[in-house]
């Protein structure tokens, strides 16, 4: 019995590639005192990884050459050396890297219940895309009722929740997504009032006229041209939720910087950056209440479930070209 | 005796030349029924008179062709026809335009007393780039004691004002100018805690020594390098007040967007645009304070006077070439 590890082993630049990262099976380790042995079943695979795989301040220490590479995850206590919290059985999240077994003292895990939802969904809805997409909208977001909320990467795992928690709140939601099927699917699963496809549409035109009030608050997990054409529609006291900026996070020349920023001071607009991490404390509150929209039906959680470590790299790149269907994950053991 | 008047011809494209502007002698107005006649002392040149010439949706109304250049003003009342409020001899400040006499109904005038600053001080630290000041920094920049505080177009007539604030509450306040004088200026009579020249100097390199904590409050009234610098330099919780963007504002490719605006989400920073006039029903306040720290001496302000409205063009033009030393104000009768 091995555990199968990615290791990460340089920098990239641009998009990642075969000498990104390797594959190692080593020995599973034993848990010290005090420590789990964790099995994990399941890896987050989040855009935030590129920016941990660069060099410098970043809000995060950036991933060491040679380390597991950095991953939210779920697993199992498969073995407890006197551990004063958790024990053989229990199920807990946290940051477990992409390997299939990790000796922890889990003191920044958390556990989890497996039999009210299937596991992915704890590194989706009920994880930190689900938490980014709470505080973000509630918190930085700030909507009312009534408000025309924007988003780009709308049918993602933060975007989709994000849509979904402002239409609890009475505010008329448009996504922007790639493709129709993408469209389709906020419009008529999710219950977003409109949709944009930045693939066969004219985003900066096609705002006219399905954001024909204006935007009072843009959640923005793409960056670029779309954040460009969404300054332009900005509201009176609008409010820019910087999420993340996906469409630059490969960049290899310097990150396009919104041209239209001047429209926050024409319309005393407000333009936030965001962590989910500083929200920690209340992540149980937020879990506690997005559970209970789970059940009773009013939030939709989509989880695209691919297998095996040998398969990171191919998986990964879907979340940059959106060949993915809700919160990617994979499953590991 | 003729009015001299300086009418709105043409919107440039770039820097205004010779064809925006030309200057007509007509009639002095008589003032209808409720009107006083002002016969204007000063007019104000500020950067945001680039922006209202352009066409297009912006804070307030672009200027119209054939119009009188729109500008703020100060001046005495020559006559009154039956005004319900204003009698000959009262000063009062105003948008009078760029022109030497003016009949109006002077609804959104304010009546000052010359005899206790001299008229071209309301056009400066007591008008509105200093109103823009004193909202921006407390209200919008919410500056704390022990805040480090950088301010771009420092030495300007919002600039200086901004930072002799920002000292009085306890900060340590760092201003970018252009030239050793304007650096000198701040540092020696403003009491600024240090300067940067951004024309001798790499901004970037010297906000690493001069703010060595980095910045809690970047007051930007330039855009462009310097505020891509500023980002990168943030503190957690950063606050950065969007007030102007002088270095773009002729610009006749697109503005140049903030690169580093993902310093925002890093930092949890905040981006937020303001506009004066949103807080008018509170400059009387604001006004009694800064004129109890003027009289105090806690206080200096400096302004820069050219003479005749035949010199506009060559005056305006040191808004952006930076040759001006202090509030630029213009003596027009």
């Amino acid at each position: 019995m091995t555990n199968t590890q990615l290791i990460f082993k340089k920098r990239p630049i641009g998009v990642p590639d075969a000498n990104t990262w390797s594959i190692e099976k080593n020995p599973i380790p034993e848990p010290k005192e005090g420590e789990v042995l964790i099995q994990q079943h399941y890896v987050s695979l989040d855009p935030a990884m590129r920016g941990w795989m660069n060099e410098g301040k970043s809000y995060i220490e950036p991933i060491k050459i040679d380390d597991v590479m950095r991953a939210g995850s779920i697993g199992k206590v498969i073995k407890a050396n006197n551990h004063p919290k958790y024990k053989v059985g229990d199920c807990l999240t946290g940051w477990g890297g992409v390997q299939q077994y990790v000796a922890t003292t889990a003191e920044n895990w958390y556990k989890v219940d497996d039999t009210l939802a299937p596991m992915p969904m704890y590194l989706g809805t009920l994880g930190m895309p689900g938490m980014t997409a709470y505080f973000g909208i509630l918190e930085v977001g700030k909507i009312k009722s009534g408000d025309t909320v924007l988003i780009s990467g709308a049918a993602g795992a933060v975007g989709s929740v994000v849509g979904q928690i402002a239409k609890l709140k009475g505010c008329t939601v448009v996504g922007i997504a790639g493709g129709k099927d993408k469209c389709d699917y906020m419009i008529n699963e999710l219950g977003f009032d409109d949709a944009i496809d930045y693939k066969s549409e004219n985003v900066m035109l096609a705002l006219r006229t399905k954001c024909p009030k204006g935007i009072d608050v843009f959640f923005d997990n793409v960056g670029g041209d779309i954040l460009d054409a969404a300054l332009v529609h900005l509201r009176m006291h609008a409010r820019v939720v910087i999420c993340g900026a996906i469409s630059q996070y490969n960049a290899t020349t310097r990150v396009k910087g919104p041209s239209n920023y001047l429209s926050l001071l024409v319309n005393r607009a407000t333009m936030q950056g965001m962590v989910v991490l500083d929200y920690a404390k209340d992540y149980g509150n937020a879990a506690a209440e997005m559970g209970k929209w789970l059940a009773e039906g009013k939030l939709k959680s989509k989880e695209d479930v691919y297998e095996g470590i040998e398969n990171f790299q191919s998986t990964y790149n879907r979340l940059f070209t959106g060949e993915k269907n809700g919160k990617l994950v994979l499953k590991v053991l």
